[in-house]
């Protein structure tokens, strides 16, 4: 029997989470201009229009006197409760369902039977409308042709006077107490009883039975709704160590669905998210701020997609003898990840995500500790040699590295802003420009008006090379950006306000003096 | 073999469509405040965000010689195409989704083998992208896993020089063209050729052999992506007389989807829509046309549902069989609807929707030609006979009864407004009002300010009745509403400017004078 993930996550030592999202189209509008505040503004938006289909989660379970770990790898789909007046709007792109058909992924099964959920201020709702009656949670029955038929046959049947007992057929959880609440407001004298079999059966009331409870049926009948939910609050509950790969979203996600409607601000967000889960691992920042360390291991990370990272860290496995790291089984409770390989399935997802955790945790630990210390490793070890990178959520193609959920963000860390003007009557064309300088570097173009623009660029030496190339360039003036000079054509600039704002609160704290005499 | 839908639709006498939608939240914006134009604007905001599932098509056949119509039913289930630039966006709420859960509906065909649709923007953007190269409509393969591994498989096939020929298994239609101009792209020496059975064959290109031609695949790629498209197509250039129950929004999603981006206006849509679809009968219209005739021969229509509706004609056979009503049978290429209903589903509501206007249509006709004719009656006579009711699409709870794709819109049909005002310093409630008139009728509440409002009435007698008992009431004073006294108030009212210009226009050509000594 497969252990119950209350239990696995109670003993779990970390906690890996992944989804797959219908949010595969996102990343198109990162820029490079965007600070931590702008994006997350971008992400709520998403979050709020998203849902989470499915959601992977492994607990990893450290064998006792072993140096092993055996993985418990749940996929859990998940569909929002619409019950009353709780419902919720789901939107998506035609290709992002068709990726996910790319992945096997089953769409009755997440629309028949994923698990519900409701967020704190639905569970609420609901249960304000509860205590006023038990019956609000018995919905209107017009668009409910199982209910009107199963009610009409229980009316037929009290009429008829023949037969002491009705059986009304199987249903599943929710069904049932549904049923039952209904028939109950409906028939206050028929008994309706559900079998061990899951069988609804109605019968007359006699004097010597008592009713049941209709508070107990309706609280019943949340808890159901609830569903996963309550995995959600096992994890905030159990402050294990939180571990995703690239997971800003995933806790926008998290937050909006489980929690409450996200806040208008960013540190509202990371306080909230910290408070709840306080050790929060993305294994992105971990590859981001030990590259070197791990080089000096020989191993070159190279793509830090989850499979690449998951592959590399797998045929290492020889180099790495030495450290003794520790081995990780998926325990036979999740056979089908033991023999193949699935890809974008969210439970598969986590257990990658937890896999590359704790082989990088095992290797920087030992480099800090010392070899000698490798058979004794605990996973506490791990957490504190890992320290500076906690609670750092990354961000991809950002003003900034990273969303810091304890303390502020770090400031800016994008090399170079250049300042771009046509030096002929030609007006400047974006993509044009984004086109001539991306063999530099990553860059994001802004057009400030028909002959200016600013290029923001991701690196040093692409910055360098920009600016040493089109020096004397005939038909466009490059010079690094300075704000006091150029400052007033930002000001009228097509920017969004927001942008605007982010970008040069970052570039006044970074104060680059030095540059001022380029402009 | 089943007939294909082709040469059925050609023979038909009629076709009949429904969708099972996720638009099944919509009737609750509806008012009796709406003009035609504001409901368009409502509809067709709903039509840009909802989608089409599954498109139902019945064709009715009259067999030679006999009294009797053959229908052949055909129940599709659409999935926009997404494919390089072109995609869409599918909104829908978790309740819908339940709701065709209750019908069985399978939402894996739906995305998986959903026939792909292409309105005319999105045709034209595929073919002048496939203009400058047929490659362009070989996506950019890096979200595409399938592809990957296949191209890598390729390459090492090559480079080992081998086999002759690759086996690359076996794909869908659309796959396959895919395929075929991915590999043609990325190894023009190689001849990629698809087996009868479905497989793909690679091997290398002869001299002998002339190289399939690029622009013929991509051009059986855009076919296939066509799809259900050339089904829409294949009804407009048939012109046959359209049967559809409340299908105004259907219209309008067929506009959308398969057509062209909805018009700004509604006359530019009926503009349209008649040209293209010359006879549509909306069988909600034609029984609020014709509930008197119906009468007058034993038929009481209670209900308008779809269903309701099949039953009361099915169960008066008996009372219409002296006036030879021809037999309608599900042809048995539709065995699914021969045996069992299938409430819901497209195919079998556009079924019931053809069954109403035939059975409806044949009563109305003999009341007109006479009972000795009823053996001799034509389909041709069946149209001519309900012409007053064709061409106008059912509205729902507006200001006016239809929308007439031939001509001006009726004029309003609302039997009255009524202005209210609190006699005392207490504010009125909007829910309130609702509920001390929806006794007298239906009825829909604007509020002006703190203590005006103006009451929306649907019939002539709850008008009345409504002034009579409250001509005296000591909280309200209720009059009928007159534009000339009460205007000022209604301009700075809380509604919509859209929703104001219709009222006060129709009002105003409906220039009730009687009234103005009343107010």
């Amino acid at each position: 029997m497969a252990p119950n993930y209350r239990s696995v996550v109670l003993r779990a030592k970390s906690l890996d989470l992944e989804f797959s999202g219908l949010t595969a189209e996102i990343d198109h509008v990162n820029s490079l201009f965007d600070s931590a505040e702008f994006r997350y503004q971008k992400l709520k938006m998403m979050a709020k229009k998203f849902t989470i289909p499915q959601f992977g989660l492994t607990a990893f379970v450290k064998t006792k006197e072993t140096n092993c770990y055996k993985a418990y790898t749940y996929n859990f789909y998940i569909f929002p409760a619409s019950w009353g007046s709780v419902d919720s709007w789901l939107t998506c792109q035609a290709s992002s369902l068709k990726f996910l058909c790319c992945h096997e992924f089953d769409f009755n099964k997440w629309i028949y039977k994923g698990v519900s959920y409701l967020s704190i201020e639905q569970e609420e709702e609901l249960k304000s409308q509860m205590k006023q009656s038990p019956y609000n949670l018995a919905r209107d029955i017009d668009d409910d042709y199982m209910l009107k038929e199963i009610l009409r046959k229980v009316r037929d049947w009290l009429m008829e006077e023949q037969e002491d007992v009705i059986c009304l057929g199987e249903f599943d959880a929710l069904q049932r107490l549904y049923l039952q609440l209904a028939l109950k407001k409906a028939f206050p004298s028929v008994h309706v009883e559900i079998k061990d079999s899951g069988e609804v059966v109605a019968s007359r009331l006699t004097s010597a039975e008592s009713s049941t409870n209709e508070h107990q049926i309706a609280e019943n009948l949340l808890d159901n709704l609830l569903g996963f939910s309550k995995v959600i609050r096992l994890l905030i509950k159990s402050k294990k160590p939180l571990i995703g790969h690239n997971c800003l979203t995933d806790m926008l996600l998290i937050y909006e669905n489980f929690i409450h409607p996200l806040p208008d601000k960013l540190s509202e967000f990371k306080k909230i998210i910290h408070d709840l889960f306080p050790v929060i691992i993305d294994t992105k920042i971990l590859i981001r701020e030990n590259r070197k360390s791990l080089r000096g291991l020989g191993i070159d990370i190279g793509s830090t997609a989850l499979q690449s990272l998951y592959l590399t860290l797998k045929n290492s496995a020889a180099k790495l003898s030495a450290l003794n790291p520790p081995t990780i089984i998926i325990h036979h409770t999740s056979p089908k990840y033991e023999h193949a390989e699935h890809l974008h399935e969210a439970g598969y997802d986590s257990y990658l995500a937890g896999f590359i955790f704790i082989k990088l945790a095992h290797m920087l630990t030992v480099t800090k500790l010392g070899r000698a210390s490798s058979p004794l490793i605990t996973f506490h070890d791990y957490v504190q040699s890992i320290q500076p990178s906690v609670n750092k959520l990354y961000l991809m193609r950002a003003n900034v590295g990273y969303v810091s959920l304890k303390g502020s963000d770090p400031s800016y860390n994008i090399p170079g802003w250049l300042y771009v003007q046509s030096k002929d009557s030609s007006a400047l064309d974006a993509s044009e420009l984004a086109e001539l300088f991306e063999g530099y570097s990553t860059v994001d173009v802004r057009l400030i008006d028909r002959k200016t623009a600013i290029i923001a660029v991701s690196s040093f030496i692409g910055c360098r090379n920009i600016l040493k190339d089109f020096k004397s360039d005939g038909q466009l003036l490059v010079r690094k950006y300075n704000i006091f000079q150029h400052n007033k054509l930002v000001r009228y600039s097509l920017w969004g306000s927001l942008a605007l704002m982010g970008a040069i609160c970052v570039w006044a704290l970074l104060g680059d003096q030095k540059s001022s005499d380029v402009g």
